[in-house]
């Protein structure tokens, strides 16, 4: 039992940093990610999804590769502008994966601007070293408000 | 050149009859999902999610752990039949991970039943051997008709 308990206290010792570090190289990404989006370029935000990767909006159909994944985001671009990234919950999945849960608040560009909170599930995978989303959707917990 | 190709080619067969296999097990996993969900089983349903598995309902908050996956899983059970969940991309992710894209079609009990296409993007990780489902959300290429 007490052997089990120092096993366990070891193998916290070492995955611990190994998570936080994947989970700091998520959030600085997080935070290039909104602000390439911010400032309405579309191909570098395009570039950190993996080639095979799928985007499924809400309240639009899903697009797979990287050329759709861009034309996507630069219409997204128009309606609103992204204001704060908040990462809830990283968990490593084997040793080039990791699946990330969070929330995202917008501001519309409607007049006057709407906040509209979503929460997100991604997947991240180390493409040529480097971390890229592979999968990326994304919900409201109420319906949109109709315009 | 000629060798690479060969390789890439050796690399697929040896790759390809894992994929089906783990493709196959997920199909069968929806197949034991829906035909839960369509009973009424919440606790079924909910036993095929990680202890530490997310849900991220459209229209709804999101939720973690079991005994909250079932909760949700009894009051939607209620809105709810699932005629048909469609996959259409498996990749494994190391070996006890693979996400899952795919489609799903709902009848409502409302007066008249409304058909309503999800889309979904999933995570399955192994668990004591078993795949479970360690994050599950969806949305709608339209927003939800109002009642």
């Amino acid at each position: 039992m007490r052997r089990l308990t120092l096993l366990a206290l070891c193998f916290g010792l070492l995955t611990t940093p190994a998570l936080a570090q994947t989970a700091a190289q998520i959030q600085k990404l997080n935070d290039q990610w909104m602000a390439a989006f911010n400032k309405g370029d579309a191909a570098a935000v395009a570039a950190m999804y993996t080639v095979d990767a799928y985007v499924l909006p809400a309240g639009g159909e899903m697009v797979k590769g990287r050329p759709a994944i861009e034309a996507l985001w630069k219409q997204r671009m128009a309606g609103a502008t992204v204001e704060k990234i908040t990462t809830l919950d990283v968990k490593p999945l084997g040793g080039n994966a990791a699946r990330e849960i969070g929330t995202a608040t917008l501001k519309t560009k409607a007049q006057p601007p709407q906040d509209v909170v979503v929460k997100y599930a991604v997947v991240w995978q180390k493409e040529g070293g480097q971390w890229k989303l592979l999968q990326d959707i994304w919900n409201m917990n109420k319906p949109m408000p109709m315009h």
